[in-house]
């Protein structure tokens, strides 16, 4: 079966995010002066093929932690879902 | 009220994405020979003041389409939801 996969890594809560501040900075001069807390990420979307839900959400996370996302610095937060065209050849 | 943003934004389909495909390629050596089309996108996450859900997430369409996403070669998606601790003061 095949599987949907999104990941997004982000940044520790702590960790300085100068592209969020930098973009926070400039809003107020555009006319957002009603958005604060800005902090960017990295996303990755991909297929997984698995024998189920499980299997597949397991080697997403082992790619996020091994390849993605920096641990020291960064989190990753995972979305696994049946892709709708899959299901058997 | 305030209200949590998320935005994606990703590279329209048919738009080429080195880093993605770098990615995917390196997959195999690497024991993931599971994975396949890899894209890459960046993610905003930030909060915005307003009086409902719906302004929220006009605001939050405008900012992306006018400061986080290059219209020409990338969607945005957006996820707007009430903060837990939102709320009267």
């Amino acid at each position: 079966m095949r599987f949907a996969a999104r990941v997004e890594v982000r940044l520790r809560p702590g960790i300085a995010d100068p592209e969020g501040t930098t973009i926070e900075r400039a809003l107020p001069a555009l006319g957002f002066d009603d958005v604060r807390g800005v902090r960017t990420g990295r996303s990755f979307r991909f297929q997984v093929d698995a024998t189920d839900v499980e299997t597949a959400r397991r080697r997403v996370q082992a790619l996020a932690d091994r390849l993605l996302a920096n641990p020291v610095i960064e989190d990753s937060e995972l979305e696994v879902s049946l892709e709708p065209d899959s299901g058997e050849p």
